[in-house]
């Protein structure tokens, strides 16, 4: 079954303890949709400029990922730099060129129309409600946003809020969100603001999903999967994207929704976090293969599980 | 199987965003002997004041604790008193009394010396391990630091650290010993100084161990279990000690010492840690029943297994 993707094309100016990268491809709907393409037929809506090349497309056609969405602009791609030489669990930025991405309008392609799977990436909420509108027979969306649209665009971004089932944030955009500083009850209040389940990714501590009573089937106590003890991270860009790309990727690919299916989710979005951080950019993903994501999916499971 | 625990007996005067407690019965020795109580034989050394009542003491009897090694001193005992008002994660210190603590010297009585298991509580290092060289027979010496010896006393606590099988130590801590910000690097630095496991508690995101290569069986990846996501902590004070009694009681009781026994030892870490703060001071642990811990250690397993 196949997934729309919404979010960022970027070129991204890395530097992180263990080296710089320059204008590599990156951006969160990038990450995402690598991510996804392990499991199941991923299908791009953003926007690039006329610097993106067919190499760049290429990376993207490898994995058999669908471009019919990707608007072409005049004028230069979204670029970032960033670096993470004080902490690895947060970028430090030092230029935000939005260029093309300023005017993104996201135009979903007709031959989308029948994706049963969305994902709306770190976008401005209203655009994310618009696109969810346009694609009003999906069974399953998920969100993600940021604290520039928590604290910026509150009102749009709580309309888009019920709109999405499961939203995938961190823990300060959690507590941010709700106003309140204890985890687990700042869950129940996003939940109350809308979405079926919320996804907490929590770095290097792994994540948590919080479910609404009576969602997914019985029970709705939460459910945790780890994060791989790294000693030798790269490069931290992109793991939350494609996190949630392994997460919504897996569960486009299960057939079935329900709990059992979130909670392996849940563990193949670590794992593919974990991968992305390996290497600059997107290079680790692009190499990868579904025997390894298998078989770190087992580390996974050994990492957590009594006999 | 029996343990000996040593450390420190206190009367704590706590305040945290659920109210007030003022001269309860704490300490470290305390939070673990009553954790462990639930699973094993526990033989207590430490030492009080004159202010420590018959009623103080019926606390330690109810749980079947040994006393003997309680040595009585003219003077008051240990007083503390912290606030957890800007954090429920790390306490604020009032005051700290030592009264009798100043001079403890620990003296293990003759009856206690047939011990198998041996927990090393949080005190100068040079007196750790004088108990340990004193109690020669145990088959696995469980240990505890913090931030002050680390900085302070660190010659003495590298001599420790080759005595003890299995450090517990919070992320900070480990970092602040390997002198390394990354942690799973950090971990690997500090078996590196002795211990054949280390266990680092990451508060409300659970625990890792981590295991030197060989040591107890095959592999040598680590593990992790999490901890309960909990809404309402009334008191965090001995949630670290009430972790490590569950941890060291459960090991002393399993006869066997593998890797399986480690793992579900965590999870009655976390299950212990998770009751301690649901009440004032060791309130809690007082009213405890095993049928109620092994419940919780299914909602544990619940919480991070898939099926």
């Amino acid at each position: 079954m196949s997934i729309v993707a919404v979010g960022s094309i970027a070129f991204d100016s890395i530097v992180t303890p263990a080296g710089r990268a320059e204008n590599i491809l990156g951006g969160s709907c990038t990450y995402f949709a690598l991510a996804a393409s392990f499991f199941t037929k991923v299908r791009v809506v953003a926007v690039v400029g006329e610097d993106f090349t067919a190499e760049h497309e290429a990376v993207f056609r490898k994995r058999g990922i669908d471009l019919r969405g990707v608007e072409r602009a005049q004028g230069k791609t979204f670029r970032w730099g960033g670096q993470y030489l004080d902490s690895l669990n947060e970028a430090k930025t030092d230029f935000t060129e939005l260029n093309v991405f300023e005017e993104f309008r996201p135009k979903i392609p007709p031959e989308y129309k029948d994706s049963e799977f969305l994902f709306l990436g770190n976008i401005q909420p209203a655009l994310q409600a618009s696109v969810r509108l346009e694609l009003n027979g999906v069974r399953l969306t998920g969100g993600d946003t940021m604290n520039f649209w928590i604290r910026g665009s509150r009102g749009e971004l709580l309309k888009t809020l019920k709109l999405i089932d499961v939203l995938l944030i961190n823990d300060g955009e959690t507590k941010m969100l709700a106003e309140d500083p204890n985890l687990p009850r700042a869950a129940q209040k996003v939940l109350a603001l809308g979405p079926r389940a919320l996804v907490i990714k929590h770095g290097e501590y792994g994540a948590t999903i919080f479910f609404r009573e009576g969602a997914f089937g019985i029970g709705h106590h939460p459910f945790r999967a780890p994060a791989l003890p790294i000693e030798e991270v790269t490069d931290p860009t992109g793991a939350g994207d494609s996190f949630a790309g392994g997460f919504m990727g897996y569960i486009a690919s299960a057939g079935l929704l329900n709990r059992e299916v979130l909670k392996r989710a849940l563990f193949y979005g670590g794992v593919m976090g974990s991968f992305a951080v390996e290497r600059f950019g997107t290079e680790r993903l692009q190499c990868l293969t579904r025997e390894e994501i298998d078989a770190r999916f087992q580390v996974f499971r050994e990492l957590t599980h009594l006999e």
